[in-house]
């Protein structure tokens, strides 16, 4: 750090298990992809290229290049496993994995209607190729999935070999884990925390007050994703207690 | 594209006379320029230099000749035209188009009262020197406008010479075709398209909301604007199916 | 400029004493400096770290040194000062100024508890070492500071040394100056208007909507502040009549 502040929360060191910030890469230059590397690199645990736009970006073999000799795990959307299990083209994916050198996937069901059992078995023979990520929550506002789904899924996503579970709530953060005000469904996370440990989590949150509300909950070091690339300075100051939002909260005397 | 999915709208290839993505640049710099067309030139049609931002915008010349060079045509805002045309300067206006080598021009009266007669007039004449764009509804949110008349302004500027119409939205995706809450007044636009080819109208539609809207009710190759160069990959997926939004949209099977 | 426009209020030349415009860097990249300068350096008056953002941003120092070679007074946030003042490390803080070699310096109270007589004695001291800006408002939103309270705090603190005080708004422009919905306390402004000279207020205005109330208030030259990087394009068109919301503002004929 730049300058000496007591009453600082300690942070862990990268490569973390806990305390990860995930960032989308919704179509970032080459050069812009640089910019953010040079100032957020290093709060930064995993990049995500939201959704599909892998599907439309150029220079994408550049791009992951990257990532890659910046030591950040990158991994497509799951929209994208979604939109080619949907046409029945799953074994084009991991194909697709092995071309562009993917080590990460994520598994979602946010735009498919998916048995658990089915999403399982994806997370169980994806496990083999890459480290999965799986996704829990509808993309779906009117889809309301009550707490006790939410923990019986997580933990058969776990069990079927996900390395982390994520807690959707889209781009905008106004979905899943949020009232389409971007307000924290409260209740469903405590509910969760009860029966699934943080570290397995990454808690989307893209919006700031989503942020702040996580960090009091959890602390410092919790996991959350979906921050957009010029955010994850502004992130690691609410993480610290050195932005207005959580200035009292880290503060011991 | 990157890999291969089934069940993908076709679009267009450049130069394009439908399907139509135009930006909105309030104020790149000239490097920034070089990023945005890196990851979304293909994808963009035209370029506009929002309102008067070319009065104060430093580097104009060498950013019109980065766009030449991508061979993406560029236009002044709307505004602009007006605030010559109330100062009583549009015969400098028109120098100032040619000082600047401009190809294209907008043709607005969302600001300014103007005669239905008097606008269309404009419009013939400097489609003698420029492509024209015209513009269709006004800036003040407390001005609306009936859909007989849309209609009616829209063919006669059309007839006057205007290539394209264009549906007011500001910047901000909250006048003109949309309410103050930036939903899209429907029964407008479905009015609007009983009457005026989809070809001949550019919608301006700045928030990902409104851009779903119209890909749903016109199709993958709908001409929307007032873009943010950091959404145009955003909305080339919507386009193609490829976000949640527009997920089931376009499958056949 | 780049052409010739009638009727176009008079700007004052850097530097300026009056019409300032002061922007936020929350983590700018080195070359996003660079490319933020290329277009708004001549319109930019000071940049602030935002809040504390300076404790984790890399490249402090060589960002430090780009905004001194284009003569752009730069200062920290007034949050880290509060950061330092509750932690009893107020000596180290201005050894950190001297460390950085810094000219200038904010003091606030908008997340602590400060007697006004502690805050004055503060700005004594420190005013001494760099030039003192001073703010006044608090970042919480349930805390209401009357209009004569505002008027008394901002009169004493330009007495103890303030070159300005600053009326807070956050980031996000909820707070102090405004209502959580972003609206302009009016009563509030235009009566410290009544007691305190416009020239010595710098008004955080970070929406576009509170930019226009400002400018249509106090004109061209009004102090604002806390604006986007790549906002100060836009504001400047507001400032001289050259955006919709400005339009017919300062036509005289």
């Amino acid at each position: 750090m730049n300058y000496n502040l007591s009453q600082i929360p300690e942070r862990f060191e990268k490569p973390r298990q806990k305390g990860l910030t995930m960032v989308m890469d919704k179509g970032l230059s080459l050069r812009q992809v640089d910019d953010f590397l040079e100032v957020a690199g290093e709060y930064t645990d995993l990049v995500k290229l939201g959704w599909a736009t892998s599907y439309v970006t150029p220079n994408l073999k550049e791009k992951l290049a990257i990532y890659k000799s910046a030591g950040i795990p990158v991994y497509f959307g799951g929209t994208l496993f979604e939109a080619f299990y949907i046409r029945g083209q799953v074994d084009e994916y991991r194909r697709v994995l092995d071309q562009y050198g993917m080590e990460y996937a994520e598994i979602s069901d946010g735009s498919v209607e998916m048995n658990s059992d089915v999403k399982c078995e994806y997370i169980r023979q994806l496990s083999q190729q890459v480290t999965v990520l799986s996704e829990v929550g509808s993309k779906d506002e009117a889809k309301i999935i009550p707490p006790y789904k939410w923990i019986k899924l997580m933990r058969m996503e776990l069990e079927a070999g996900a390395w982390k579970v994520i807690g959707e709530a889209r781009e905008g953060g106004n979905v899943g884990l949020f009232r389409s005000s971007g307000e924290v469904r409260q209740g469903l996370v405590e509910e969760i925390l009860t029966e699934i440990s943080e570290e397995n989590i990454i808690w989307e949150a893209p919006q700031k007050s989503q942020q702040v509300w996580f960090v009091k909950l959890v602390g410092a070091n919790v996991n959350v994703g979906n921050i957009a690339p010029n955010e994850v300075i502004s992130l690691e100051t609410i993480r610290l207690g050195l932005r207005g939002d959580t200035f009292d909260h880290f503060l011991t005397q």
